[in-house]
């Protein structure tokens, strides 16, 4: 019965999408629970997945707010 | 001073509702903090709940999300 | 499908015990259970929680570990 | 690589604001970075800040959701 | 930069284990890694895993702990 | 009333140390609350600190558990 937390940050990865896609999102599901049944024998209808999508702004990374981070990142890699 | 948090998926359990009401919410909050002082003495004025609804969409069983995985459900009893 | 996560300092409520018991927990897990399906209709065989006990030391509140804490509170009681 | 979570309700604690800035998070992303980097020597490059604004009807304490509790706190040092 | 949080019962899968082996761990690590770089372009080196084994005592189902539900769904199957 | 967690790898960061010590726990408590009172206006005993320490082999990054990250980063950089 296991639980899995997936965090990410709410963007499009694929072109035209603005966040995961409903199908990124089976992928998702399917892909875990097939990883945890190979690798530790658990039950598909027992492992529950949550998928957390976390705006921008709302995650920091280097003591700056993800686009701030963003910005500072490609100033420094284009400067 | 626990800290509980209660996951759920975002759905209505009553009649006309599409989610958690506020009424259901705080029977949540005093069910919970009364089990906790009853069960292990905790101060309710201490008792952090915290209430998260996750759409349906963003919760993984059995390898789908929760729409998917109830249409196979409901097929496979139906079929 | 809730999932019901419970975080507690670890330390006995009952006399000789210096943490949750077993009794205890099982307490809290038919508690909770009962009250997501009386409150939102949730089917326990569904309905995980996760227990976890937080050593003293790795709890803070008032900027000051729960021992600290307590000593400060009780100090300034009885001061 | 810490990993820290922030949970507050959603409320603003400045004018004007329903809910916390955009300056406040980055404040916060700094100020957690910066802590971990001189308390534990962590690189903040690799420091994750997630930061979880909670409706304050989602939150509950003392058994009740938090505008409740507030509205009971204030009646009683008002009573 | 996602983070994904695995928690399962501490219990052996394979023979003469208590507990999740080392080598599990690894797969899961790089199955994780790999299903987010390919459905999401994740890149490995910015995605942590955090892998909580929680003991069986402490993880509740069906209103009881692990062991008790195991004890009764084994009961009943075996009745 | 916020909710911090902190999450880092059990390891010591001062001579002698294999973990975290009680000095630096309180360092994070009062340095964490200060900052919330500050950004936020939150009352300190209102703010409670979870510090979890995850075992090296319990966190994962670049698709390895982070001791088989650290032995790959350095077999690179001095390769």
């Amino acid at each position: 019965m296991p639980i899995v937390t997936i965090q990410v940050t709410r963007e499009g990865t694929v072109p035209g999408a603005d966040r995961t896609t409903a199908e990124q999102k089976e992928a998702l599901y399917s892909g875990v629970s097939d990883l945890l049944r190979e690798v530790l024998g658990k039950d598909p209808a027992d492992t529950f997945v949550v998928f957390q999508e976390v705006e921008l702004e709302n995650w920091g990374r280097n003591g700056l707010s993800v686009p701030a981070y963003r910005r500072a990142t490609s100033a420094a890699t284009s400067g």
